[in-house]
C-alpha cells in the first residue's frame, strides 16, 4: 500500500517518467530505509547518492553503520528522493523508491559505480576506499511519485528505466569523455547547464553522462541536461554535444 | 542494529542530549520509514513535522497516502531528522528515530496537537480539518543520533524525554500565552531570537513552548531558545521570559 489508492492516481505520461528520473539523477542524498533484523522494525537514515548509468541509484555506506547490517540480513529497502524548497515541504516533487539493494564489493559493476559516485560526490573520496566502506548499488521494483498536492503517480521500474543499447559502448568512454569535455570544453558545459536551467554558466563541471542526458556539478549544485532522443550507441555522443553547444549559442 | 556497533558509539552527554532534542524540535519535516503489510518491505516517505509539548514528533497525513495504510496495519515506524546544509551530506547532524504512532482523531490529545502543529506549519490549515486528515503521534523506543563523521551515539528515549513537572499546567496556557507574546511583546521574541541564534531579530513568532525552551519561526526558519533549566510549572514561566528578555538587551 505505499502507492496512493488508485482513484487519486493521476495517469503516467512522459512528464512524469521524465520527473521521476530527473529527481533521481540530480539527487545528492537520499533517506534509506531498511528493516532491523533483529525485531523487523523500520529504520531511516541519510545516505549520499549518485547513479550507475543504467539509472540505478548508488550509495556508499560503512560496515560501522545500522543499515549495512540491516541490508546484508535483508536486502529490500527504500529510498526516497527530492528534498523541498520554500514553503510547505509537501508542496515540493519526492519520489519513494521500493526495490532491492546489492553491495557491489567484489563486483565488475564496482569500480565504475566508484568512478561515477566519486565526480558526483567528491568529497567522499576521502573515504570511499576505507575498508569499511562498500558501494551498494539499488534495483527498483515499484515506485511512487508525489508532484506535488493532487499529483500522486504509481510508477514501475520500466517508466524509470533507462535505456539499454548504448550503455556498454558509453560505459567504455564515459571516464575519458568526461575528462576532455571539463579539460577542453568548459564553455560548451556552462552552456549545457545554463541550457539545463543553471543560473549562471560559471563553475560548472560534467560529472556524469549516461544515454539519456548530461548530469552537471557546481558545489552543492546539480543540474541534468537531457538529449533530444537517447542515444543508440557511444559514436552519437559527439555528434549530439556538439549539436547542443551550438543551439546553446544560438 | 540500527545503531551503531559498540566500539564506535560515544558516550552519551548532556551535549548529545540537547543536539538530539534540538533535531526533534526544530524540524519542518522528516522522513517516515514504514512498513507495506502486502509484502513486509519498507517504505520511506516525507511527512511534515512538529512536536506534542513533551517532545514527541506530530505529523499530519492523509488516509489517501501510502504511510496511513501501512501504519493502521503496522505502528512500527521510524523518523529520521536533521537536514543537510553545505558541503557532504553526511557531516551534517541527524537523528533516527525508532519507535511506533498513534492515530490522534478522537483522542484529548488531537486538538493540542493540532494547534501546536498549525503554529508551526501555518499553511497546513488549508488541509489539517479534510476529513482524510489526521495527526499521528510518534513515541520513540531508541534513537541513533550522528552527529557528523565520527560522532554517533545510540540515544535512548530517556535521553530524549521532557521533564514532566510542568507539562499539564503549560499545555493549558500555552495558547494564550503565545498569543500574548507575539500580539505584544514581539520585541522580546526578536531578542529571544537572536540569542537562539537568529541573524536578524525582525520577523520572527513564537511558535510553540514547552517545559524546557521556546520555538520561534519565520517564514521556513526555526529557532530554538533553550531555557537555562526546565520549568517546574507554568507559574515560572512569567518570570523566565522576563528575565530572558532582559538578558538579552544587555
Amino acid at each position: 500500500m505505499t502507492d496512493k489508492k488508485p482513484d487519486i492516481l493521476q495517469p503516467v505520461d512522459d512528464s512524469a517518467r521524465r520527473l521521476g528520473k530527473t529527481l533521481v539523477r540530480t539527487a545528492r542524498f537520499a533517506s534509506l530505509a531498511t528493516i532491523d533484523p533483529l525485531d523487523g522494525s523500520p529504520s531511516v537514515s541519510r545516505v549520499s547518492l549518485a547513479t550507475a548509468m543504467d539509472g540505478s541509484p548508488v550509495f556508499l555506506i560503512s560496515r560501522l553503520s545500522g543499515h549495512f547490517a540491516n541490508l546484508e540480513a535483508d536486502s529490500r529497502c527504500s529510498l526516497l528522493v527530492g528534498e523541498p524548497g520554500k514553503g510547505d515541504p509537501l508542496a515540493h516533487p519526492r519520489m519513494t523508491l521500493i526495490g532491492t539493494a546489492e553491495n557491489l564489493s567484489g563486483t565488475p559493476a564496482r569500480d565504475q559505480a566508484k568512478s561515477r559516485f566519486l565526480r558526483r560526490n567528491p568529497k567522499a573520496a576521502l573515504y570511499a576506499d576505507f575498508p569499511d566502506f562498500a558501494f551498494w548499488k539499488f534495483t527498483t521494483t515499484r515506485a511512487s511519485l508525489n508532484g506535488g498536492f493532487g499529483r500522486a503517480y504509481a510508477v514501475s521500474a520500466s517508466d524509470l528505466a533507462c535505456p539499454a543499447a548504448a550503455l556498454e559502448s558509453l560505459s567504455e568512454i564515459e571516464e575519458g569523455a568526461v575528462a576532455h569535455m571539463n579539460a577542453d570544453h568548459a564553455d560548451a558545459v556552462g552552456r549545457y547547464a545554463l541550457k539545463a536551467g543553471a543560473a549562471t554558466a560559471e563553475g560548472w563541471r560534467l560529472a556524469t553522462l549516461d544515454p539519456e542526458g548530461l548530469d552537471m556539478t557546481s558545489g552543492d549544485e546539480v543540474v541534468r541536461l537531457w538529449f533530444d532522443a537517447p542515444l543508440m550507441s557511444a559514436q552519437e555522443l559527439r555528434p549530439v554535444l556538439v549539436a547542443l553547444a551550438r543551439k546553446s549559442e544560438s
